[in-house]
């Protein structure tokens, strides 16, 4: 065997370690709290069939690359829980130390790809990012709203912080915007989320 | 709300679903059994990582997409065990019958080409599609041989089934076919495929 494709398959068997990192966000069914890796998946199912409220000039097949890499760099820095202001202070440097050691298992020139793509991703600068960026936004909101609350009740998250979280969507799929807000109020309504 | 992102918004929360569809196939740590949502997200890697392998004319847009709805029917149809012929023999019709209740929840145009999706995955005649099954062949297969038999040794599946199952790398993917057949050697050695 090449030790190129040594190194491809190397990465694909670690990348499997993705199925058992934990998101705060539950199943809609509320069985269980969903893994990075299905929820994954579940935007690029997203991608695929919300692709017409996309910014202009997104690129779908890029889009795709891009949920599908963007949570690998949890495996080792572990899933930052969107509503928590400390996690999020040091999640660059975690998740750039995992980047490194994680990609850094493919040949070099697809993981110097696959690392772009994570930061392209992070930074929300082109139309395909910002897609992803508001699907990935979008998705939870869904599994909370159905599932009787999930994060935002199991951790008394308030309108504002949502309001706040739901930014991209606003931004970059504002066709959906008023369905944010109207499942924001109804959710306020319900006590799922607080309402300040 | 339109209708129309009515349809698309309950399409998304019924594929959560799919995180709850058990596979035969064990995560590479042994803890517990892949679900197919996650499955389907490690096809989505390994297309990615692994285009420079696919056969000539796959579109990777082409082959995203694919991967990512393959196993959508699956909700009602359950998963069909590879190596299971009474399964094989009814997998297709409860598949149709899924494939009209689930896609059919999207509006016309976006259901009627997720469906198309579906079948041209099934049918393997596109350089896309057989890309995509060769990727569905090889995964299973790293993941039983890492996690110490998997699949092959709880069923025991015997070398001329694997080798079988594998047929769309050796015909699709055929840089990788000698790592397939060394792995199934490795695997018979070791008493986790039954060498007849």
């Amino acid at each position: 065997m090449s030790d190129r494709l040594e190194r491809q398959l190397a990465f694909l068997l670690e990348a499997d370690k993705l199925k058992a990192i934990e998101r705060r966000t539950p199943l809609v069914d509320n069985s269980r709290q969903e893994n990075s890796a299905e929820h994954s998946w579940h935007l690029a199912l997203a991608a695929v069939t919300l692709i017409e409220y996309a910014p202009e000039g997104t690129d779908l097949l890029h889009a795709l690359r891009l949920v599908t890499v963007h949570d690998v760099v949890e495996i080792d820095a572990g899933d930052t829980f969107a509503y928590d202001p400390a996690q999020h202070a040091s999640k660059e440097a975690r998740e750039l130390a995992a980047a490194e050691r994680i990609f850094g298992l493919l040949p070099q020139d697809t993981g110097a790809q696959l690392r772009e793509w994570w930061s392209e991703f992070e930074a929300m600068q082109t139309p395909s990012a910002r897609f992803a960026n508001a699907l990935d936004r979008l998705q939870p909101l869904l599994l909370n709203m159905h599932s009787g609350g999930g994060s935002w009740r199991s951790h008394r998250v308030a309108r504002g912080q949502v309001l706040h979280r739901m930014n991209p969507i606003q931004l970059w799929m504002p066709t959906l915007w008023p369905f944010v807000l109207d499942t924001i109020d109804r959710a306020c309504g319900m006590g799922l989320i607080v309402d300040e």
